[in-house]
């Protein structure tokens, strides 16, 4: 079988991902495709956040409605974290309001033991991808979509949402066998359910640790931070990687070593300064971010001088060498709540620049 | 009327946090009056928070409850950052589980305008206060509680508890004039009510800015920190000063300036690089924190790891001249499922070091 990977280096996603300068300056949102489109709350009607993840039509639908409305550079695949985990055979659900909530708890070596591999293709995420790329412009990237092993750990540890990781990090320091065969297990899962993505032919990935900043660094480098860069180094040089977790200021330099391209980074940093402590650890890369979400409830004044500022820092981490890129994008996810017409605004004022 | 305050300049906790050789490592804990504690549980029956807050006799014992357990080094007025609100008129309740909500969000001009100030002591809190005062050793030191001008502005622009504080940013970036004119009155109550405590013998203070962490360094100096600053300003030389938020390891530079001898931070940040962000801002200060409440959970062993590992980040800081002093504390709130035989025992481990 041929990849069916298209070759688009000049998508200005791609082109700015890779150190090349981009026609014009790239830019999406994490969480663009959801409940800030009404054409999404339509299309889930009566449908559950993981069925629509595994019904190729619906899922190929939904990520591709964020490209058709706000003009974006990249689609991201329409899934969960949690979708690999229910692929394998794990009892998950995605409770609304609530988050993903297992059947059971693991916390036991029996229950790490008991705890399925995903170890064929997800068919349904590749159909969707097929349909996908028939859609997507060439200058349009599709980026493929999985959670790394320490935001599945928890859901898996804590059984569900939590606040504070309390279970996870008790294990994590008091059980350090069984963590790391947990670690294990979901590594070899996700590894798994990023082939399907990157066979499908998704032109770049973001690996997203949404609960790392829960982390200090000292507990990021010697628990979690080899799983993450073993799950990135099976697409080293295959597509263009991005990595990215909130509240990851403290964390940037560990995380930019394991190994990704591109740093997603938080609202909360300056992306200069958060260029400098990336470039100390591991030289420059392709920044990604980082739009305080709420400043698109601001207004356009407001948020044209957002952009302007963060266009700047990047501007400067650029020139001085201690970056080679940048993406545009949030600091973290669309809210539920706002106004589509304001991410489109901020799209076009992005693309102004 | 004399001063009811005390003369305690040897109390481990004073004495630390004005730069003396304190006699032991003083250490108290976020959060130690509370749920953690059955004690607690049983006092609290069938009493609502905010009324709990306003009678002298119950937030007497709540707040002497973890002394008698723990034998820390302090007492926290137990208190509620929305008590001055309450005291003032503000139409306010804590509901469980969910935490502070408003009868009404202030939202416009005429809301602010309408917005109640505190202008008379709260003579609940000092009379219970006193009883405090009256079981205290003198080497168990008071520290007083309030809550920071933007933490309450959240509170009450977003109507209650928020994850993202989308409203209170787009009232601060949108309508400027309305959000200095919400903050100057919060500051006003927030004085008033420091001054009922301070009056009343409060042997130090702490300055609880919850939610700062959600600012970017530039929001922060520009539309928070000047009210911070003017209320530590208001018991310069009356007592020292504490000042602690959640995930501000990007805000600890900006906020060391707002006056606080003490500064708290948060388990994300290393204490010999907090210092180091402190002291090119604002020179040495004392520190305060950080063990992740997360790891009470962990067992004696790893926690006795990691009260090390903080005890010798100080060192260091101290060593280097980047700090003048520590206490311990955790780097956030006592969790309210936390074994109190663990924090009884973290307190010992912290004693013999």
């Amino acid at each position: 079988m041929t990849s069916p990977r298209r070759t688009i280096p000049d998508a200005p996603l791609i082109a700015a991902a890779t150190g090349s300068v981009p026609s014009r300056q790239p830019v999406w949102f994490m969480r663009q495709a959801g409940r800030s489109l009404p054409e999404y709350r339509k299309a889930r009607e009566g449908i559950g956040m993981l069925d629509a993840c595994f019904r190729p039509d619906l899922l190929a639908d939904i990520t591709c409605q964020p490209v058709r409305r706000h003009d974006v550079d990249a689609a991201i695949l329409f899934s969960d974290i949690v979708v690999p985990l229910k692929a394998a055979g794990v009892d998950v659900d995605i409770v609304p309001g609530r988050g993903p909530v297992m059947g059971k708890a693991v916390t036991t070596k029996s229950d790490v033991d008991n705890l399925p591999v995903l170890d064929h293709e997800v068919s349904h995420v590749a159909e969707g991808i097929g349909i996908i790329l028939e859609e997507l412009q060439p200058a349009q990237a599709l980026i493929g979509f999985v959670g790394a092993p320490f935001t599945l750990a928890s859901y898996l540890v804590e059984g569900g949402p939590s606040k504070n990781h309390c279970a996870t990090k008790a294990l994590m320091h008091a059980e350090p066998e069984i963590w790391h065969a947990l670690m294990r297990k979901i590594t070899d899962t996700v590894i798994r359910f990023l082939r399907t993505q990157v066979d499908a032919g998704i032109d770049c990935m973001q690996l997203f640790d949404s609960w790392a900043g829960y982390l200090t660094a000292a507990d990021y480098r010697r628990h979690v931070l080899p799983y993450s860069a073993e799950i990135l180094a099976t697409v080293d040089g295959v597509i263009p990687r991005i990595h990215f977790g909130v509240t990851t200021g403290e964390l940037l330099a560990p995380m930019s070593t394991a190994g990704a391209e591109v740093m997603g980074v938080d609202w909360r940093v300056p992306l200069d300064q958060a260029a400098r402590r990336i470039f100390d650890a591991s030289g420059a890369k392709v920044l990604q971010g980082n739009l305080d979400p709420a400043m698109l409830f601001a207004g356009e004044q407001v948020m044209e001088e957002e952009i302007g500022r963060i266009h700047r820092e990047a501007a400067s981490a650029m020139a001085n060498g201690t970056a080679s890129g940048h993406i545009f994008n949030l600091g973290h996810g669309v809210l539920p709540d706002t106004d589509p017409d304001a991410v489109t605004r901020a799209v076009e004022l992005i693309h102004e620049l």
